[in-house]
């Protein structure tokens, strides 16, 4: 639903979106209960600061490492819930503000909620939309009381506070639900970005207020953006408020790769050895393998979706592009060593066959192989981790997979965001 | 595969392609074999034409009267070969016209026929291109002995022969394949409706020779337009010859109902009573039913996966359009006796949803509701046939059903020929 409310001129005389339907008083707020025990930490290596638990959710157990397919508007692109279930997947991210956009968090709770509007069994982490909010929507005013912003789809007016965004994700009933955070820019002033983090602050610690009972886990973002001291503060901060699980936000989002890998080195050092710990929108391979060693859990990302839908797959030395003429009469599947539905059923020459024509087929096929090798990849590090061959498991990997080139990378990404800019690849977002 | 060879401006000094990998003799020609028990007639209806038979092809035994998913670049769009299996397809039609353009009969070859290449154990028809060719490329030259014509993908010149038409089938493996036909406007005078029967005529007689020993099926096409008499005649001429089957061609191509209706009539009428007569192009629930009344076996139409991709689902009651607000937080599934995987696993508000978002999930769960439906459409009037009820169940059919308006309808057919001719909705005719 949209909000129906219609709002000042400049927002800044609302406070709490009463007229909507999913805003007023359901369940009891402001106690903190049942998510003590919602992550198990099984083992931890040795040789690096890699990890291996249990995220025990209501909609089941998740193995970590673990690595979220991104299903933002209550969709993994292309594939059904019954293909996820095959490709061993146990938790999906679906986005708060997408879903409160459309269908409106009231559609979702007639028909019976998040789980049973995807049709799916397995467990979900809703994004708060914070992130959304900050880089895709109109934004209209923030303040230390919430945002206005726009919708991307029709320019309607919104007002959301770190309140209603428990709220909102509460009635879709997700299983891990996120603060509603500040976002700062990547390019963003030390001035600026502390502004943005002391916000995140004050949010957390009123959504950790407005949580219902209820067995829901949710998790702190720290924020702070490529300034250590920023970090430091946001993490020791967030973890004296007593979170379920903490997020690492605002990373890979243009910056290079080294700072990247610098900022999560620096953050995860400083969480709770007992609670998860979530790298936000980190999803290439060598990312990921490098962010476990770093002491990482859980991981999103559009990237094996997005690429896959551009005839990009990806594969144990890195990624092969579908479209090249060098597939067009390969036999074999793409990755003969893979064991997915696609490598086990297509030849290379097909799948280039049905990207080169367009055909619907091409853009799930592929997100199917990538799906598949993401859960191969967490199988693998996770088996590593719990024989202590970590380090082993790392190099092997490493000495294989050929990156993407940082140039190409960060090319890449500056396309994505601009098109995003552009309101045209923003529905994965 | 491209044919390579660089024609004469006019293409008239060609006859033949000999250059092409495909072209030079495979197999022993100018035998007809194995094909005369591929059809066994069950069962004829005792008050109407209606029929239950059964066509016995290399990949198992297809039940008629059988409706076949149209999958012209080899792909039915959106499925898998597990999803049309699940659903209950027995036999595809795929296009000679397009997978000779690309990938090209080389690769397919290479791949090991097109069964393998698509991944599909089921029984496939080819239609020789011949629609495609009238229709779709860019035509040079038609003369008795072949077309020159242009690709609509490249703009490459191609020469195709009523021989090549079925050697190029041939090697594309199909179990049914389909003689070269010269495709007259719905619209075209009596003369010249007259000279392409004539010249199919010809060319059939000449695809009969060029046929290799074999179990393939080959059926001949019966042109004629909207003429009785010339209907009558191509019937006559074609049925003189012996083929395997008959397929009805030239019919709904924008021409009123009423006028398909009375040209199946007067064809179907003149067809052996002991081979499968096959409706080509024909695909709405209500045309299918009342042309099984009238003696036709088998039908294909990109109707239902076309609508599919539109936010029209077919139901007992008529088509319902997914996309209108009625559906939005409609809990129950869009056709609550349907025992589809889309309906016993989504409500019609996640559906409506999908479209909404433009999510390409929508698309093929839309798919596959039509194809099923498709599939206990035709179930359904093959055991009403068997019990002796067609009748009974042709006039609930018509009670329930609310067919599309004829001028709905026509505006429909005229939309999509017209984006056809601008080469954009190309893809699955």
């Amino acid at each position: 639903m949209s909000c129906p409310l219609a709002l000042t001129t400049d927002g800044s005389a609302l406070y709490g979106c009463g007229a909507c339907l999913w805003s007023v008083g359901k369940g009891r707020r402001g106690r903190i209960a049942g998510s003590r025990d919602s992550f198990r930490l099984i083992k931890t290596s040795s040789d690096s600061g890699a990890r291996a638990g249990e995220l025990l959710t209501p909609h089941g157990s998740v193995p970590t490492p673990v690595f979220l397919p991104v299903g933002s508007q209550g969709t993994v692109k292309t594939v059904t819930p019954g293909d996820l279930e095959s490709i061993g997947v146990k938790m999906v991210l679906a986005n708060a503000y997408h879903l409160f956009l459309r269908p409106g968090v009231d559609v979702i709770e007639r028909i019976g909620g998040l789980h049973r509007f995807m049709g799916w069994d397995g467990a979900v982490l809703t994004d708060s939309g914070g992130y959304q909010i900050f880089s895709l929507a109109g934004l209209r005013k923030v303040t230390d009381r919430g945002v206005v912003f726009r919708s991307h789809i029709d320019g309607s007016q919104h007002y959301i506070t770190p309140e209603l965004a428990i709220e909102i994700q509460e009635s879709l009933g997700a299983d891990v639900i996120m603060v509603l955070d500040d976002v700062p820019s990547s390019t963003g002033s030390f001035e600026e970005v502390q502004q943005a983090m002391e916000r995140t602050h004050v949010w957390a610690e009123r959504c950790l207020r407005a949580r219902s009972a209820g067995d829901r886990i949710l998790f702190a973002i720290v924020q702070g953006g490529l300034f250590p001291e920023l970090r430091h503060r946001s993490a020791a901060y967030l973890t004296s408020l007593g979170f379920s699980g903490y997020a690492v936000g605002g990373l890979s989002l243009g910056e290079p790769k080294a700072q990247t890998r610098a900022m999560v080195g620096e953050t995860a050092a400083l969480l709770p050895e007992d609670r998860p710990r979530y790298l936000m929108g980190v999803g290439s391979p060598d990312d990921i393998v490098d962010a476990v060693g770093a002491g990482i859990d859980m991981f999103d990302s559009v990237l094996p979706t997005r690429v896959a839908r551009n005839g990009t797959l990806l594969t144990w030395q890195g990624r092969c592009h579908i479209r090249n003429s060098a597939y067009r009469e390969m036999e074999s599947p793409v990755d003969p060593d893979c064991n997915c539905y696609t490598c086990r059923h297509f030849s290379a020459a097909y799948l280039h066959h049905l990207f080169r024509c367009e055909e619907l087929l091409a853009y799930r096929l592929a997100t199917v192989h990538n799906l598949s090798f993401m859960s191969a990849l967490m199988d693998g590090i996770r088996r590593a981790v719990m024989d202590g061959t970590f380090n082993s498991f790392e190099e092997s990997f490493r000495a294989g997979y050929q990156p993407t080139e940082e140039k190409v990378r960060l090319a890449q990404k500056r396309k994505w965001l601009d098109a995003r800019d552009r309101r045209m690849m923003i529905q994965d977002e």
